[in-house]
């Protein structure tokens, strides 16, 4: 019963999640969940960024729907798994935006003592496994690693090319940028590299990626 | 490539479950990620759903980390996958709160039309897959539906119950119905049902479910 306490204080920690917010906006955001304040007909405008909650949910549903697209043979659910906890250290770390060079210089040391903080809400075993996880994720070496890294790119560069370069826009994020940051993609899935190309380069032709 | 874009196809499409607002309130409630109206100090009364993103995203993590507690020996990935795309129905179907008799009686139906829809857009093999898949937790028989009906329950009782049952009263579910509707916990992890059941117990003291 020690044990499961443990366990479940971790599991409403992670409730955290649904409240930190990213740079992509989601696709659907016609209504919000707010029960106190109604939208009121400026759905054209009203916008919505996506929580880490979402964007890991969204993670694990490629990994298992685009498993087969991996370079190297992956442990599914070894993936899953690092994909579901890849960004809980940004409850105590906060979320550092991907083209943000300042935001990574401190990243590591933030994200480290986030992760000990928060894996050690687990029992001891499992608060073992989690960190190891996380920085194998970090460390983007062995084939779950760098699928994972691909999926947590494709995703967000998928919503915002849908959302017509949004976050890009704000960002004033340019087409070389995007190029270079996600052409790890290429060493985790040829074929999903091959398909997000196509799509930089549409929303270069567009406009809608400088 | 026709393969993988039926499956983005598909992935694009499940963007729309954060959009899908549950009965549940999150624990965390802040911030709410609104780029055109920041909240503007009512934090006391502002209180945000969750949506079906963020409750299967916490489903997942409750399944890996919880696994261990399952009464039956199960197959961890088989019964993430099975989290993950339980709810995805109700892109078409809406969601049926569990505690809404008259829902029920159409609940099937709706979902059954919208299942086929929706992994209809996934490749052939793997709209099989998880048409299966999602008829198995809907039957609850396996051990691995059985558990994942167990945190299916367990989560949103946990939110309700640290929010001091804010949707119990709301809907005015008594103690009695909590009880009966969630009893099948049981069947997928006994020590589930009886650290659940301490924190009925107490809420029903507390008076906060009657």
């Amino acid at each position: 019963m020690d044990r499961l306490k443990k366990q479940i204080e971790f599991l409403l920690e992670a409730d955290k999640m649904k409240n930190l917010y990213r740079q992509t906006y989601v696709i659907n955001d016609e209504s919000r969940g707010d029960s106190m304040r109604e939208f009121e007909g400026e759905q054209e405008k009203y916008k919505r960024r996506e929580n880490d909650a979402e964007h890991s949910f969204h993670l694990a549903l490629f990994v298992i729907m685009l498993a087969e697209h991996s370079k190297e043979k992956i442990d599914v659910l070894h993936t899953v798994k690092m994909v579901l906890i890849h960004d809980i250290v940004e409850i105590d770390a906060g979320d550092t935006y991907c083209y943000d060079q300042q935001g990574y210089t401190t990243k590591t040391d933030r994200e480290t003592k986030a992760a000990d903080r928060l894996f050690g809400l687990l029992p001891d075993d499992q608060k073992q496994e989690y960190i190891k996880l996380w920085q194998e994720f970090e460390e983007r070496k062995t084939p779950e690693a760098k699928f994972a890294a691909a999926v947590d790119r494709l995703q967000p560069m998928l919503l915002n090319a849908t959302k017509n370069g949004i976050s890009w826009q704000e960002h004033e994020i340019k087409y070389e940028q995007v190029y270079q940051r996600n052409e790890h993609i290429k060493e985790g899935s040829e074929q999903l590299w091959e398909y997000i190309k196509k799509i930089l380069d549409n929303a270069h032709q567009n406009g809608i990626l400088k």
